[in-house]
């Protein structure tokens, strides 16, 4: 199956193997045949089989935990940054069921850092929400939201799917833009225990600020999505 | 210090007074005081700072070291994503000293998965190398590049900074567009070494493909860069 002829190095040729194993037949989470095993199925060296198992994981195929072996990544959902995206509109669009299950709503005074942040006054009433966001029941995203109270008064159905749905119907208020901010967190207790995951999986936190057309913060958002099941992608223009 | 009866929640005056602390004489890295220390200090409750330290964790002022208690988190570097950016010229920009160092430069034969990437043929010669990129000495990302070989024959600086200027002033050529992939992943050993942070440190993976004025990719780079060094930005207009 290898070829020692080959201009093609080893642990490349074997890496393209492995590729089509994972795509044509392996299912995600699913367990890699050992390093050892592999040496004795393909009669090369470990170092090969090393680089091999190294090259598949920069490039996304699979992932290694310590002690236990190389898996079969999972499918991300490709989320396009190129607009205004909202989460029960995308997860439609790829045939799935959004749903939303309100953990905790609360409207509260605001602080110094929601206000500054939302360019608000101190002790502005503002809702704040908790929301776990499921696709198909799967748990996919944690996301706490501000709202200023003042804009969308009447507290009944705010937690209710989609926000912005309410606020264009009930409030006549359309977001205009968004400014996001992306980092790679690992989660917390809280959060790994609300998304049913290990406490420190690789995910992304996104801080939102959404806008309406007077430039007022209409929405202030953290929200920690799962790293296993999204991916952001994005096109850059030239400037 | 706290005041029981504003209508500001106690955890949430608290924030406020430990970001005051934090923004006005506190160091990246530096130690909060404990739970308990916080507990004596303004007379509130154990649930009161815990809170007050989620909270604090999830506006990013802080992490959390399980066992190890609570840090102020590092200023990170804000990457717009608006348009086309270089780490060079992003670093010039902060007056930040850009440098690179070439771990490792071959010239290989492409296996079926690169070369699906690069749209080239398999067996094709690619450039590969892997790169470290510090800012005034600090280990920020590392980087593995591939570029065709047949577009930039000619090996001896194609390691050397800034790439695309070697692009447009020796070849003529120039980056019209990129695509990028985000994805929030855990260091490896790897990755860790080079970067001289902890394995499993919460990074951010780009996988970047840069196209010239005829839709080839020319550059194909996956990047891991340190989830405490960078944030990245973007507006999202309505479609």
């Amino acid at each position: 199956m290898l070829d020692k002829e080959s201009k093609i190095p080893l642990y490349s040729q074997l890496m393209d193997i492995l590729i089509h194993d994972i795509e044509s037949h392996m299912q995600e989470d699913e367990k890699m045949l050992s390093e050892r095993e592999i040496c004795k199925k393909f009669d090369v060296s470990r170092t090969t089989v090393r680089q091999t198992f190294q090259e598949l994981e920069r490039e996304g195929y699979i992932y290694i935990k310590h002690g236990k072996g190389a898996f079969v990544t999972s499918n991300k959902f490709n989320q396009n940054l190129q607009g205004f995206y909202s989460f029960t509109d995308e997860m439609k669009k790829l045939g799935k069921e959004p749903t939303s299950k309100v953990i905790k709503f609360e409207i509260i005074t605001s602080n110094n850092d929601i206000a500054k942040k939302m360019k608000i006054e101190s002790e502005d009433l503002v809702y704040k929400f908790t929301r776990l966001r499921l696709a198909n029941k799967e748990k996919m995203m944690v996301e706490t939201t501000y709202v200023p109270y003042n804009m969308f008064p009447g507290k009944d159905d705010l937690n209710r799917n989609p926000l912005y749905d309410i606020f264009r119907d009930r409030f006549n208020t359309v977001v205009e833009y968004a400014e996001e901010v992306f980092i790679p967190v690992l989660t917390n207790e809280d959060e790994a225990e609300k998304l049913n995951i290990g406490v420190g999986s690789p995910s992304l936190k996104i801080s939102r600020y959404a806008y309406n057309s007077n430039d007022k913060v209409i929405e202030y958002t953290i929200s920690i999505a799962r790293g296993d099941k999204f991916k952001y992608n994005i096109k850059l223009l030239k400037k």
